[in-house]
């Protein structure tokens, strides 16, 4: 029998786990507790033993004079607890709840067994929150982006969930259908999250126009970019809807960001060092406005993987870094901007009108090759979101699915 | 004489500075330049000698080939130029321009004085963008928010450009008098720059409520914070009205994080250390979102300097963190929560219907203590937007007085 629980107040309870948060099943049974100077060990079933800290457990109790049970949020400030606190006692109880008993508060908090073996941190740390994996890809393992049904992704949650799935693992999905009525980028987008505005609007429109504040709105190529860098915060997410395109010319371009930082990190050691450390300036042109943001042009997370690329060409402000390392910084673009070029890494297709793509902004770097309006006319509608959204939309629909499993189950 | 030119497109013009771009004034005269190896050597009058690298000058030329002149972004893609390319000559034209004649483009390009000197990275290296400097503040410095006319913010330049320095050097600036209609504060907001929605809204209401998805929509304390550390992009900024407030108690604090951070790094280095090394887990608790983030509490830049706080002792999830350095983790964080009680650091003061506080929320921790409505209510009206905004905002405004300044000399 699998039993569970609510992770975020973790108290056990006896009526059914609420319907909306994650649940953690009980698959293996404690055995016995027991405190054993600041922490309490708790042996398992399957030989496991599980130390947890005192001030974790206490900090991480889910009674009602620790967390509101309304809004399920702490309320207890543990910097205001006893210097003098300690557990009494642990031990499991006839429910198979771990209970602690507090002093000098006098009380006994109840822990569920199934949430203590998934936060167990003394062994195997937690994965918390774990999203698909990002798979890198060029046009050979991945020639063109999957495909979601557009009003499917739209109205049902199963589309949707298998469409951000693909942005997670590729950085890129594309919808077909997408009716195209101006505006519907909007709402794909806020299937997923809400909209973030910019300088250019809500939602804005890529099409060429004589007074042009930016290369895109040009018949100009524009080289494989990322949009946005001269902001601290360059957009997570940006959708691209295709509502006309009879220009000539104009065929989209793809590349994944990640391939090619992971090519320059394995055959260009050199490059990479520099990509990776040297700060270039990103600065906008308008007249209104005047966003500035200086960056590595790949930077790291803290485990030394690509969190981020940083790549605009039309966007780059004059380099001002140490007078020794231009040369180094130089060679570095060099070696980017010519990879951009080659054909290995470009994915590229043509928009129908329905066509909607989704992708990473700060992993795929989109562009397009130049186009000519004289007998027609191109025309596509974007706007920008988070990848926080896009994460906290996917989590959502996984919980819904393990529900449905566990229920089944 | 000052002569002044445009910075992005740098090319020696005759007609005055466009009037919408930065302008650089020629202080000192270049004597002589010359071509040396990969490099182009200039000698001022005042006896500096700047060396720009040939690629570096390349790039940044202003020419109608290199810069879309439209949208003043560049257009070529320097990976595409010969790998032979070099510069036949260099030198001070009649004007006092530097020319440089580029072969086998056989093209001779001209740079402004004042902008080369401006941007000449052999010697100081420029201080691109440079904002107002931070000033950690504690009530002893700053017993209140500096005030400013809400009226006046909404409606002259003057007002707004003040008020957003004094965000920049305090993180925090109140306006006072602003109209208590709501939605005023979207006003407000868009005289810095577009607001950042998010799940609570495009504007949120602080006011306590029966089915409270936050502890900030009940009646309880909260112990100072920064909001939605949830996501990876924190808001930068946030906006807070008061519309109305007869409720007892609800006194507003805030903290500035910068002081607090900088007297732990020097009166307890082994608790900064952990709050600047070991990531907590954030986690919101709303039954249709599921945002989690993980990052140290303190997170640094690369200059090992404060780029943001994440506290919130409401949206920390359970720590998942190696066995050996929850202990440490756990009095890092006792560190900073006591210190967030101490009242050196509480600025604390009332809300008046047409108060407006604006914020860095990543720096300055805002919370308030617990309020009885009983007799009366307590609404605030707010929403966030990002430092982008507000660094955007004060950088074209800072502009327009410099034009001026230049005018009148």
């Amino acid at each position: 029998m699998v039993q569970t629980s609510t992770s975020l107040a973790n108290g056990v309870r006896d009526e059914p786990p609420t319907p909306d948060f994650d649940c953690y099943p009980c698959t293996v049974a404690a055995r016995d507790a027991r405190v054993e100077g600041d922490l309490v060990r708790i042996e398992w079933d399957d030989g496991v033993v599980s130390r947890f800290h005192l001030l974790w457990l206490r900090d991480n109790a889910a009674d009602e004079d620790t967390l509101n049970p309304v809004t399920r949020e702490q309320t207890l400030d543990i910097s205001t607890l006893p210097a003098e606190l300690h557990a009494a006692s642990a031990r499991i109880d006839p429910t198979g709840a771990l209970a602690v008993h507090w002093l000098p508060e006098d009380r006994t908090v109840r822990y569920h067994q199934g949430w203590l073996r998934a936060f167990d941190y003394s062994n195997d740390a937690l994965e918390w929150g774990r999203l698909p994996d990002a798979e890198p890809w060029t046009p050979a393992s991945l020639p063109a982006p999957l495909d979601f049904d557009g009003p499917g992704f739209l109205e049902r949650d199963e589309v949707l969930g298998e469409a951000l799935g693909a942005v997670l693992a590729h950085g890129i999905a594309r919808l077909r259908g997408v009716p195209t009525e101006p505006g519907t980028v909007g709402r794909v987008a806020r299937r997923i999250g809400p909209i973030r505005e910019t300088n250019f609007g809500l939602l804005f429109d890529v099409r060429a126009k004589p007074d042009a504040d930016s290369n895109a709105y040009t018949t100009l190529e524009l080289l494989p970019h990322t949009d946005l860098p001269t902001r601290e915060y360059e957009p997570g997410l940006q959708l691209l809807h295709c509502l006309e395109n009879t220009a000539r010319g104009g065929r989209a371009v793809m590349v994944d960001g990640l391939a090619v930082a992971g090519d320059i990190r394995r055959e260009a050691p050199e490059h990479w060092h520099a990509l990776t450390t040297i700060a270039w300036n990103f600065s906008n042109r308008a007249r209104d406005t005047d966003y500035r943001f200086r960056s590595p042009i790949i930077v790291l997370d803290d485990r030394g993987e690509v969190a981020e690329l940083r790549v605009n060409n039309f966007l780059r402000a004059p380099l001002s870094a140490p007078f020794d390392v231009v040369e180094a910084a130089y060679a570095g673009l060099l070696e980017l901007q010519s990879r951009l070029r080659d054909e290995r890494y470009r994915m590229t297709f043509d928009y129908r009108p329905g066509d909607l793509v989704v992708f990473d902004n700060r992993r795929v770097l989109h562009g397009r090759e130049a186009f000519d309006q004289s007998g027609g006319a191109r025309w596509l509608q974007g706007c920008y979101l988070e990848r926080d959204e896009l994460r906290s939309r996917w989590r959502v629909l996984a919980r819904a699915r393990r529900r449905e499993t566990l229920r089944q189950s």
